[in-house]
């Protein structure tokens, strides 16, 4: 008998920093099954980032770290020449700022996703990928890796015996190599709701995604980005939870093994 | 039969930041037996905390964490109006970075040490101390926790069943309450190497220092702060070292119970 | 013939920071006749700052520099320990900041006004309270300088003979020493739009204001603080402003002149 | 009769920050004529901006903003996807910092040259060139850009029609191309003193570099770039201004003029 199908819902949280509020926590915590905190680089504060945990904590959401680029005012979305090494300490590092909170509220940190920039270039530079992998690795082997599905983070990942979780997106669409749709090409967002769930669905059930050159492409979907931006995305998600449910998927956090 | 008596001598290290240089920590290692290391607010950076943290552990010195306020620019030495709770979350914050660099090495952390204003500020503020305390205490209750001799930290320390090292300097004069002289006196500092190895030698062997009023004090020494900058800082340190070392008197982390 | 009565209705302005929205600066815009553009510090970046002077512009609106403290994350409301040369160097960076993006628009820097815990310790630390002048002074004697009615601020002003606008408050009691009730005290606010409204007409008609011990006050209105965040500050704004308007105040900037 | 030749040497000065010592401005200021100061993004804080145009002004110095990313930790030296807006943002509120301090002390600001990667990619970028040209045109159009000789940054100030200075490195080779060799390439510093001034002599003479490949290059020189850190760069600095001077070269603000 085949083991029921499953997927991990995922959202960035903990946004806020200082007097500057960003997101609704709260409101998206019941539709998603783990969180990407902020670790104070590109967003987040150390007071933010306790009450983030311990939201999670009350949610039973598991806990991620997020960390981006050294870039407050651009959010971290701005590439940066950074080298191996250093992506390698700033993972540390926010990844036991984190870690910390999470331990002082007597659990344990589930996750790292990389932010932002960091995120996308972790995707194509194999040398800032291991470096993310192996920072991962060196504070705590047991902690899973998530990254934009059949990427160099995920590659490095599974060379580094660490557990990957292939993310995919409801709300982004991809080109044939697998590769998302650049979001300066005028098709790179979805913004039907429904045809966002159905790209998900068949994601999930069938491993496959419509690429933009009508091709279909294989992908792996462990987890799904969630936003929580806006009251749009709260119905998103909302629409998104409750269709995967009515299907009999579990929701539950990345059933992801060592490769 | 008596234990020998015992004394552990401290620096705070890895105070570089990017391309800035400061310290002579590769000097100052060979003369103490722990080290506070700069997590990022007041000093240090990422790249700094890892090569500081290696450097340590060649040496086989106690590592620690050395949080301090948000205030690159002033150092962490102005008092700022800070929160409990902001102490708290950014002792948890830094901790949690510094103790992720030691693990990906292998290894644990030892103590913590706040720097500067906040450590100032711990010694007489009640609320600050029990903060810092139940941060440290939260993330790990096996870490030591370092402060002035006989101040409010110690004591918040002491409350937790945290172990608490007192803390005791040997190039600053004492008040007859047992409080240090303020720097903006015109005798706060000892610049004789002679008078300021016999004022340590003094509370490691007697427990006692002589205040500037000329009365005799208790003090409690469990642990030395020793500075590692300018080669004057080198020379006293090499002074101290080698006078306890003949004196009988054993370096080592700070030997310290539960109270 | 007597002059008209006449006041300045000021706002702070331009506190976005990156991704981080704040305040209603378009709203609030029609109902003041000076801002307080925040330089960087405690809040705003660079193109904010832009933004807001050329919204600014677009309704006539004096513009003012309003630097802070050091602490993005306190948003500049923690005092800090800053001695007077370290205000003198802060103020004269934030107001060249804010003048230079006035001056690309092709206009002029009106006033500064310091903000938060500086603007508090200024208001009674004389050292503090003279820096800042100093540095207005020194950068453009032509500019204004807003501070607390009657406080050390604008007596320095005074004495550096550059023009001081007193502010007064619309929404805060006041004390029988003419300062500012304390925010930690019950009775800091004033909520009741009429009771507020009431409170300034008294303060530019009669400069009289009635303290919570009942005794009558002098006060000197020449500029009246606006809040410019959530949907109650803005009624708050059009219930002055046109309450002041009826009783043929005019609005305009702060009409003063060299002590 | 022709004028006689002439060339400005300058050098990056103001780059400590907080506790951090940087550089050996002191010793640096009397072998240039001009000084680009770094304004707080990159390095330098208020103080140190204040402390380094009192210098300049002591040394008759001419007085230049050199603004860089907001990267403290990378001092700036790191590339950063920024678009054109915020680089015309950003140059704008940096110039704007040291402008005041310049202001302060009764005096004007000279030049801007922007700083590392920023310049680095000013370079080659025509839209980040133009940004940088139209926010010094903007805040004084009568204030230099200095750029690499040749460059896009050279051309952007022409068509703004603002005073470029055309800068030349004395210890850097060229490629045939007329760019600077890059420093991953083994040659692309030049380490023999007298080797370094003559290619500088050539170049101011002559308007001629011998590039890596052998061929000779046109370059335009109009103001040398002279290192200030470490011991060795003062005695290059000094051979550099000795020989020039003996050579009856006039060591002066660049004497340029508008297109």
């Amino acid at each position: 008998m085949n083991e029921p199908l499953s997927v991990d819902l995922n959202c960035d949280l903990g946004e806020s920093y200082g007097a500057y509020r960003m997101g609704n926590d709260e409101q998206i915590l019941p539709f998603v099954t783990s969180a990407n905190i902020a670790c104070g680089f590109h967003a987040g504060d150390p007071g933010v980032m306790r009450k983030t945990v311990q939201l999670c904590l009350r949610h039973n959401v598991a806990i991620g770290a997020h960390p981006g680029l050294p870039d407050l005012v651009g959010f971290g979305r701005r590439n940066m020449a950074v080298s191996a090494e250093e992506v390698y300490d700033m993972v540390i590092y926010q990844m036991g700022a984190l870690q910390a909170f999470v331990q002082a509220e007597g659990s344990t940190l589930h996750h790292v996703k990389p932010h932002g920039a960091l995120y996308n270039m972790a995707a194509t530079d194999t040398k800032l990928a291991e470096a993310i992998g192996e920072a991962v690795y060196k504070v705590n082997p047991e902690v899973l890796l998530y990254g934009l599905a059949g990427s160099e983070l995920i590659k490095a990942a599974n060379r580094l015996q660490l557990r990957a979780a292939n993310e995919v997106f409801a709300d982004r669409t991809y080109q044939q190599d697998g590769t998302l749709t650049s979001r300066r090409q005028p098709d790179a967002l979805i913004t039907d709701p429904d045809k966002a769930t159905n790209q998900v669905l068949r994601m999930v059930q069938e491993g496959k995604v419509q690429s933009q050159q009508g091709i279909e492409v294989d992908i792996q979907a462990d987890t799904v980005c969630i936003h929580g931006d806006g009251p749009q995305a709260l119905e998103f998600a909302h629409h998104i939870h409750e269709t995967l449910q009515r299907e009999g998927i579990a929701l539950a956090r990345p059933n992801v093994q060592r490769p």
